[in-house]
């Protein structure tokens, strides 16, 4: 008659009306937060058996959650819930910090991601394993810890609106029309201005091109190194896995390079007679490291030297806490540097508004090729972005970015440290994201050790609402087992609760 | 020692410096406009001839020239005016009445257009003649009639801006992350609601892909048909010369199929053999002429019965004037076409927005492409659209520009009979631009006659301050001589101005 979910006893439901009890008492439960969510409902056989009552009692209480939005059905993983009865008309209160009215399904349908590119992680049909992929950044998630985010609810809408307005009170009708394919030109002086300031780079407004976003950058640069020949782009070990699927996406291999504490080891890239290479050297993805003076001056040997060319996504040079700034590579030979960046981590990927500077050589034909995309990016974006750089709001946005960023990142330490005693962490000077590694003893990943793998410990967690991205996503040869975890985008109860969680099925799993 | 252009005689020149004599006469001769925008200098080899001079003189006088910037050396084209020395510090007048402080330079990067894609038109260099279209493109102008563009003055500023700040304020955070690169829901279904009100199509928002204007939906078909074994895609002749360039940009052959009175002609286009046919049945490019019931029909066959995929590019069919509204051929046969429109003629080209209809077996792999082309459109153009859409303010933007449009054709029109009588004009009854071709008497085009081509008609106009483009651009094949004319982004005053300046130099040049 009693069970010992939830100390549910059976006697307490009214004659005739046992289903519609089961699904209130449920509904509190989710309410109070003793039913968290991302956790899951017993199946119907068990929780039938354990009340004693007939099984369709509690299919249909199940099914009074599902219809309200509560719970989803998740096929093998049983029923999960996925949102707390915050707004219902049963009222209730959510109990879980920070959950918004939407259900927490905070960048469901696309969010993840980091490393320029990583936001594309698991999008490509192409890659091994590509549907365990879909399945982890498809499925809602309480908490989403995976990399690639700022804080979003950050987003400047006052400054922004403002901007906009005096755009459009300002702006000449022609400028309506179609414009010049490298971007308006108030944006490109606005650009260059910001490189020279905040990333030591001098720039040439006439060189920056305009483009949606680093995925485009090197879109474009693909196409044309392609057709200049270029087989394949080396790329860093471990290395973002979206940026890899997709230059592979636009046709080219990428050979893996080994990163080590001082950055990609550049005597490997040599040998490797890759003829360009793809680098995160401000903040490597997912490492954190970054590319020492020595390294910086093989590299630029290498490009001046042995013709290679550098490709330099500066995905979150921005966001740094406790170092000092790391010039651009662009800043020293900008001949064989391309440089990409954008404001995804700055204010929201949202805008699909980003940057490059070629090298002269190549210049003309991706300006072409950016012509041949799509005539230009959209234009008001443009000038309202011009208007926030000029004006001094992006500096104040990244200040304050920069002081909640590192709160959050504090936060996360202080819980790894306090939960996950194991684990190791790695690049937390900078970013929007740090990565963990295991000690021996937490075996796996794809280093084919015998151990529970880290994409199972990635699955695991998403059954319980948390979403992480596995280190192993990110490298193509063996490496220990970790995961990539972002802060910036996550309040510190969130983090806290994620790490907790997360420390509980590490205890599980191992 | 003299030489019939220009009428030099080289006595003038002082001892040792001919070169600069000669560049300052050309630069004269420029000003003045004896050697209009758009016109060839005589060969290096031939005026050194004339003049008695070594070679190296009048290449290097020509070389002073480029340095200045007023003219281009374009291989086998030869050496072409492009730039009036209005701004030198040497002074001079251009004489062309109306430039401005900046030059005159509306629109000079990349205005132009029509027809979908013809914004791009001279853009690309693998096109016959290209140097000449970039000369044209380039040159600036007091008054540009090129088609392509509404009228810019007319963009609800207000309106956009009110949407902007109800769209901000309403905003989740997750909004402001990665999406989904098929566009924001709330814009696939306002563009479902606004086809199927105004365009006759039913169509799943599910169904719909927002891209970056046709420019791109063209782009990504492109691809995802050459990956499919596609070689080429038919054209209409005469037809859109921007769009026959970017699809052969993207790989693609363009054979072209003739347009008679009731549009493309089917038997020639099963004839053809070609796979695919791109057409504007609602209003060709350039010649206006409506796709009749009985073409419609042979279409559908061809379609529905010999595998042919038809692609719709739906321009500028909201604008109407004389007559019915035209269904689209996505309403008839969605299966087999792809429609695709965008918001360049209904608000601006530089918001670069626009959407697609795939055909259910392509559209994967075309939202694949949208997403390895740049992740997804920017979103908060698409949330302030999606708003104007289902506020109204869209529909009443339309009403208002057709009033104002049809005025504008109307005054074309009538400047046309009053100045041009040897003129006339085709497909006025709806769009922004309207074609005209000249009686035998004015022979040329393309048409391989004897008399004074379009193109030099257009030269001849641009070097007084007129762009308008010829009619010969937009043929694959001879054909009468023209021009397209736009009149909906245009002042009344400027259109009559232009047609009178543009009867003045049809009675100079025949």
């Amino acid at each position: 008659m009693g069970a010992d979910f939830l100390q549910l006893n059976v006697d307490d439901a009214p004659a005739g009306g046992r289903a519609d009890w089961l699904a209130g008492r449920l509904r509190d439960a989710i309410a109070d937060g003793r039913l968290p969510l991302g956790s899951r409902l017993p199946a119907t056989r068990v929780l039938a058996a354990e009340l004693q009552v007939s099984r369709g009692v509690v299919t249909e209480a199940y099914q009074r959650l599902t219809e309200d939005g509560h719970v989803a059905g998740r096929g093998r993983n049983g029923t999960i819930i996925v949102a707390v009865p915050v707004l219902t008309p049963s009222g209730g209160v959510g109990g879980v910090g920070g959950v918004g009215a939407d259900g927490g399904l905070v960048g469901a349908a696309g969010a993840g991601g980091g490393g320029g590119l990583v936001e594309s992680a698991g999008l490509f049909a192409e890659a091994p394993g590509a549907d365990v992929f879909d399945e982890l950044r498809a499925a809602p998630a309480r908490i989403d810890l995976t990399p690639g985010l700022p804080d979003l609810a950050a987003f400047p809408r006052a400054a922004w609106l403002r901007a906009e307005r005096a755009v459009l009170s300002d702006l000449s009708p022609a400028a309506f029309g179609y414009s010049d394919p490298r971007g308006t030109p108030a944006l490109r002086e606005a650009v260059a201005r910001w490189l020279a300031r905040s990333r030591g780079i001098r720039a040439d407004p006439a060189d920056v091109i305009i483009v949606n976003g680093v995925a485009q950058a090197l879109g474009l640069l693909a196409q044309v190194l392609r057709h200049e020949g270029f087989g394949e782009v080396a790329v860093e070990e471990p290395g973002s896995l979206g940026t890899r699927q997709h230059l592979q996406n636009w046709g080219l291999g990428t050979p893996p390079i080994p990163v080590d504490q001082g950055g990609i080891l550049v005597d490997a890239l040599a040998a490797s007679g890759a003829p360009a290479v793809l680098l995160t050297p401000a903040h490597e993805f997912p490492t954190g490291v970054v590319l020492d003076g020595e390294r910086r001056r093989e590299l630029m040997r290498w490009a001046a030297d042995g013709g290679g060319l550098i490709i330099e996504d500066d995905y979150d040079a921005e966001h740094r806490y406790d170092r000092p700034p790391v010039p651009a590579l662009r800043s020293m030979l900008a001949e064989r540097v391309c440089y990409a960046a954008s404001v995804s981590k700055l204010l929201a990927p949202a805008l699909r508004v980003g940057w490059m500077l070629p090298p002269p050589q190549y210049a003309e034909a991706l300006v072409a090729a950016k012509r041949s995309a799509d005539l230009g990016n959209s234009v008001l974006p443009q000038l309202v972005l011009a208007r926030l750089m000029e004006t001094g709001e992006l500096e104040r946005q990244l200040r304050f970015l920069r002081g909640r960023h590192r709160r959050r990142r504090d936060t996360m330490i202080a819980a790894i440290g306090a939960h996950l005693p194991q684990a190791t962490v790695h690049g937390a000077a900078a970013g929007v994201h740090l990565t963990i590694t295991f000690e021996a003893g937490f075996a796996g990943g794809n280093a084919g050790a015998t151990g529970l793998a880290d994409t199972d410990l990635a699955a695991a967690a998403i059954a319980r609402g948390l979403k992480v991205q596995p280190l192993s996503w990110h490298c193509q040869r063996p490496y220990p087992p970790g995961l990539v975890l972002g802060y910036a985008a996550n309040t510190p109860t969130d983090i806290t609760d994620g790490i907790t969680l997360l420390a509980s099925l590490v205890r599980d799993l191992t």
